[in-house]
């Protein structure tokens, strides 16, 4: 399978994460993407290609005009503001307050426009989530040339980034971007099948109202688990996406023996469904040794669910989203993707 | 005048504040207290008394009661998780995301009750707020009674605080709170004025449609300032609250002779409304040096503020909210209450 990088996606290298009540050093960090290209290349998995560039018409169908001004500017204006930390926002539009007014000042847009504290902006974040987007682009686009899989190596994340709101390390939606650009090629259907362990809630809200983008996600409950505000199994869609957004939250500690349940199921709608292609948005955090994750898969597991999705019979990209035990992140990975070229 | 005042306000001893993405010193801090009650002995303002304790049956009348239970075990059950910071959520509900269903993990539960990140959960805020509140409730009952002034010096501040959400320093709303038990003794009309840099937010929505509570906010404009999503001049009230609420938003920058104008205005209405009794938030941090703050009041303004008010004839409380220039918060705070009793 083709594998789609760029050392660019390293450009993002945030010091600071919310999490606790402490400011950590991220959990998502760019060796990540080093720990997967060396496996890749390890594994023998096949050529590794640099993404093309697509500018910013792609993330501007999907995102919010504004938001993406703000992104690209946000660093310098906090810096203006002579502000010391990483941008961070210390209040946001909830309930009892008002959305429909965006501040002027940076400190006040930040909140508008994050949907979490625990992603910090920093230098380089614009550069990097351009350069992510561009290899699910490129991922797409080989895929709907040849029939033939491929994997983009994206970094930052991009399920949790939602029309106009950055979190969760996200910031564009790749996984997004890329199904209208198959759509805007042609494509009459696409779907996204989400197994990082977090709820997908960018994808699901972009989408939640078309027919045109099948959105399924396997996830821990939101209940117990982030984004906490969305994800639950009543989300069906709406409007003409009725039936066309499938959750399937589990419960913390779910091993792979009940994770793929939910999976096969997954399979059969796609089957009744008939995309023309199917997107996968990879995360290896439902790893038993993830540090900010509660699922239990074993490393053999992720072999057996790419086993498992190619059943599906579909030409797939995969995109990388989560997966934060970096030690173990490039053989969770890898086995995932040749599972899938093996089968 | 009579001050209400009560050590345990200083149980709250938060060691972190999420501000310009870094985790500060908290800028409201117990030595707030310590600063305004020496000055009020220096200046003989009058007498000092301890508060009577009432439970939490006035809080209830205000807050919702799962959030008050929140608020109890917060710290707790943050600690039971085995977070090692203070309490700060890193997710919240905001567009896009639910807010109909509270998370049952802790981390979940004070992204739905917060407002902000700026304000840490700690050991000691459930006893302090609950303090606060009995120093509001306390003043009200002796203006209730005597028709003579009063001082209540609340801390924490209460104005944020809303009917379920904390922030801004604030956790119970002790204006809200005071101005009910007001109307349970059988005061028809009750009015706020909150001279607090900040918008009252949460004043603000606690009433927003009642008839019954005049409430006013001299600030700054959200669009530029703290708390950014609520206090624009467009907010006037709903339904029978229609016209019962007034935002006087000023720019960054104001000083005392702009800051009057508004000031005048807010007292010409309540000679309209004929409230029973007048409830001031007062906060000083509108003073020139304060350093959260953009408006430029001198020392001396506050005496004349202090003037100003008492030509509203009103039986008056004064509650403490912010003012974050400790070293000259009790000259400003006497100051305005010196003011007040001297004209």
């Amino acid at each position: 399978m083709l594998t789609f990088h760029s050392e660019r996606t390293k450009l993002r290298q945030a010091r600071t994460e919310l999490n606790g009540g402490e400011l950590v050093t991220p959990f998502e960090c760019p060796e990540r993407v080093d720990m997967i290209i060396d496996r890749v290349r390890q594994q023998r998995l096949g050529e590794i290609r640099t993404p093309d560039e697509y500018g910013l018409v792609p993330v501007l169908a999907i995102h919010d005009a504004r938001y993406v001004d703000f992104l690209e500017r946000a660093w310098d204006d906090w810096q203006g503001a002579g502000l010391a930390g990483e941008p961070i926002p210390a209040i946001w539009p909830t309930r009892r307050l008002r959305d429909d007014r965006i501040p002027d000042s940076i400190r006040g847009e930040v909140g508008y426009y994050a949907l979490g504290g625990d992603t910090s902006l920093c230098p380089g974040t614009f550069e990097a989530a351009q350069a992510s987007k561009d290899i699910a682009l490129s991922a797409l686009d080989h895929v709907f040339d040849t029939r033939a899989s491929a994997f983009g190596l994206c970094r930052p994340p991009g399920h949790h980034a939602a029309i106009d709101q950055y979190g969760g390390y996200c910031f564009f939606n790749n996984a997004a971007i890329a199904a209208q650009r198959a759509l805007d090629r042609g494509a009459e259907r696409v779907a996204i099948l989400d197994i990082d362990f977090h709820h997908g809630n960018g994808t699901q809200d972009i989408f939640y109202r078309r027919d045109d983008v099948l959105v399924q996600s396997i996830h821990g409950d939101p209940q117990h688990e982030f984004p906490y505000f969305l994800g639950f199994a009543d989300e069906t869609g709406e409007q003409a996406g009725q039936g066309f957004n499938v959750n399937y939250p589990l419960p913390s500690g779910t091993g792979y023996a009940d994770w793929r349940k939910p999976l096969d199921r997954a399979i059969a709608r796609l089957s009744a469904y008939q995309p023309d292609l199917l997107i996968v948005s990879v995360g290896v955090d439902t790893y038993e040794n993830d540090p900010i994750s509660s699922f239990r898969l074993k490393s053999e597991d992720f072999s057996d669910c790419g086993r498992l999705l190619k059943q599906a019979g579909l030409p797939t990209v995969f995109l990388m989203e989560g997966g934060y035990a970096v030690a173990e992140i490039g053989i969770n990975t890898v086995n995932l993707l040749s599972g899938f070229d093996d089968a």
